[in-house]
């Protein structure tokens, strides 16, 4: 009897906290950060379900959870073939100058718009796996917005939704929470600026920060079409996303410079992505051979094979010159590298290659924990000066060792955080008390432009009749002050 | 060997993780919120100094801490009278008007100023306790904002602060965070308004916060000038207060209205203020004995004794004709009382008396779990019809249960929470890395004014050279077509 009362209070209680997740991840490093949050809430008990396209760069089966693929008309070799093109075209623009960057910012607006077409038509116009997806009865999803093919099937299964997300190039996500973005000091995606600008950066600021609507219109033309169409009225990406419960933001401050938050953004950023594991035999030599010189660890994430060969030259011209003095770590200023970074407290040499990774290595420079150099006129001399500086002035390791201290310093783990909340979403069925009443009004009504054209009505209207009545009294006292003089 | 290793290892260990905290906490119901936290701290081995007034009304020593004393001019007895003087004050005004609220508000800000003066003097021209305070070398000063004392000492010791505390009157939190606080749906303090408002309601909202500046040097005009006194230099407690380190917040959004933060706020809301103590028999007896008509638990706080006769007449008379049927809570709407409100999932009629108890009940009301009624014309009958309505309304007991189930679903215990963030700014001497660069620009330069100055001086003169060329051409064109005429 007390045997049966266990089950069933474990089957109740099972019940209760288990629920149904489903996760449309985004390519390439985002999965690397989304995995392991995936891989969390399976062990927990929750019915994941991970949706990703048949051909795809990194995605794939995950541990305790459910993988559904689907047909795409297109191949891994393809994919890798178009990024390299890419890679291509952002590495060979010389991006000193400010309009230059506005220039790229563009072109990455544009280029962007072909990984939001690449899934979508595979994924929302596959009757049977919508269908499929319909019949689960999810209690959330658990999605990356880089590709807004998961905001779609969220808000098509009406569903609460969560959005785990690095930098969103056109700045959706402010905008789509309402969080306010001073532009004075909160530098704009990829302008390069730091949190402290002369006034010229605070002007190319305040109007890219003026221009984020019309960038999001332009990033997500094709794909407001593909959402109006599959849920059936107008509507846009941008308006969709103004619905979600959370936003799960890879960040933290021991990097990002210190801005407004809304009370749904969750930061999880540096969470581990794998756990370490031991080094291959040949490494471990290698490291162990390292003696007082130390080691240089040197990577450019997952597009690496796309490298020109020139560019690459210039890479072992240098390393051939250096006497591995104090661990260093050459990185192209990815999310998950900097982390890695920080969190080992090792100083860096960056070599930002496109998208938010220039944004990133302002980041860290400002806080003088490393050096950039620019692939466009990359050197093997300016790469060697670059590392002889961070390995030989002593306030870069310094000052890496302290961000590492602060960064590591945290009340709770980023992976349980960001596992307890997407299950309090699932719990609650959204996370409506966090949710600003902001959403309800309209861009007048938030800067409270009526309100100060009501005032000036107000103000004008006293003014005028206070005039109005001065001149009456004055032509009273005047017409009298007359007639006495003709008597 | 091995065992003086372990003690040497624990005392290393010790010496890097206690720290020395110095507390500076406020009176009544302020306290109770601060003392779980300071014991705690204490328990986990820091040093913990308090520093209180031999006269107060909730103020002495607390567990696992150090606590020192200060001769005031004022005794307990006279503090009671002043308060209960202050109450009928406000208590005697009919509040039902923005105009009347505005002038509640400008008398609240004079009252406090006996407040902030009151210990003032006491401890900071004791040069005695002034010099001992400097000799322990402290990391870090916790202090409630509510008495301005605490943020001068931290500033004269030159050690980061910590301000813990509830609504501030001027708002100076937000002004000395420089955390955004959108007027179109933030409610100023002691408007009583939602976070839905009309367009006057949002008129008066923008009235107000545009007048924070000038309402907190009112409230601090004699604290600045103790300030500028104490530390020798001009300054000002908005000055000093910007400087924090953290900001804990006793709020959360279970209850307070969803609104941007600030990286260095910390929200500790719903903190149980003290471990549940058994009834005693006689009450143990009338509980049980309340039958299935449940019981109501009647409080209006810390300052019960000094209401008005006639007024508790009306409540005995109310409490005369209900059955006691299920159970129901009738606050003054207190912020620890509000928190054990929706902890236990109880719904409320709320009779605020003064301070920010009149906005505290309209978040609660507006949430459809609570009841108000004006203590200024307050009878038995409207207190009837209030005590039926949130017994028999299934609605409030529905929604209550729903908001505590939100409240007590969290990641992290709100007492953890602070004693982990106290001990992260003891650690790393501060909070750098979450302080805005806003606090680096002016009003001007932060409303980006200036950006927006230079930006139409490029238009005008860009349409200014536009128009002279033009005219140019213009006056070149027609004057060949004259000459040509002439011709």
């Amino acid at each position: 009897m007390a045997g049966m009362w266990l089950l069933l209070s474990l089957f109740v209680f099972g019940l209760a906290e288990a629920g149904k997740l489903l996760v449309i991840p985004s390519d390439g490093s985002h999965w690397l950060g989304m995995k392991p949050v995936v891989e969390e809430l399976g062990r927990r008990g929750n019915q994941v379900v991970v949706v990703v396209p048949e051909a795809s760069l990194s995605m794939g089966p995950s541990e305790q959870t459910t993988t559904l693929t689907y047909p795409v008309n297109y191949t891994k070799a393809e994919l890798e073939a178009n990024l390299a093109d890419q890679l291509n075209t952002v590495v060979s623009i010389d991006i000193s100058t400010d309009l230059a960057r506005f220039q790229t910012f563009i072109i990455s607006l544009d280029l962007l718009q072909t990984f939001i077409l690449r899934t979508a038509e595979g994924l929302l116009f596959n009757k049977d796996l919508m269908k499929k997806l319909q019949e689960y009865n999810f209690d959330a999803i658990l999605t990356d917005p880089f590709e807004p093919v998961g905001a779609i099937v969220g808000e098509y299964l009406s569903i609460p939704a969560i959005y785990m997300q690095v930098n969103l190039p056109c700045g959706v996500d402010t905008l789509a929470s309402q969080c306010p973005v001073p532009a004075s000091y909160v530098p704009q995606p990829l302008t390069h600026f730091t949190d402290h600008m002369n006034l010229w950066q605070r002007s190319v600021n305040l109007v890219r920060a003026l221009l984020k609507p019309t960038a999001c219109r332009r990033l997500y033309t094709v794909a407001d079409e593909i959402a109006s169409r599959v849920l059936q009225r107008k509507t846009s990406i941008v308006e969709i996303m103004s619905r979600a419960a959370l936003w799960f933001m890879r960040s933290d401050f021991a990097f990002e410079f210190p801005r407004p938050l809304m009370p749904n953004m969750v930061m999880i950023g540096g969470m581990a992505t794998k756990k370490p594991k031991p080094l291959s035999q040949e490494l471990e030599e290698f490291v162990n051979g390292s003696g007082e010189h130390g080691f240089v660890v040197f990577t450019l994430g997952s597009l690496i094979s796309q490298i020109p060969e020139a560019k690459a030259r210039e890479f072992f011209e240098a390393f051939r010159q250096i006497p591995q003095k104090v661990k260093a770590f050459i990185t192209h200023g990815g999310s998950h590298g900097i982390y890695e970074g920080i969190s080992n407290g090792v100083p860096m040499v960056m070599i930002p290659l496109f998208g938010d990774q220039g944004d990133n290595v302002q980041r860290l420079v400002s806080r003088g924990v490393a050096e950039t150099l620019r692939i466009y006129d990359l050197t093997s001399e300016k790469l060697l000066v670059a590392l002889r500086k961070v390995i030989n002035d002593k306030s870069y390791k310094e000052k890496i060792t302290e961000l590492s201290a602060i960064h590591r310093d945290r009340p709770i783990e980023p992976l349980d955080l960001a596992v307890f909340w997407t299950e309090f979403v699932m719990r609650h069925k959204g996370a409506a008390h966090l949710r600003p009443a902001a959403h309800e009004l309209n861009w007048i009504q938030y800067h409270s432009l009526d309100v100060i054209a009501f005032l000036l009505l107000i103000l004008v209207t006293v003014i005028f009749v206070s005039v109005r009545s001065c001149m009456f009294c004055f032509r009273k006292c005047f017409r009298k002050t007359q007639k006495r003089k003709r008597e």
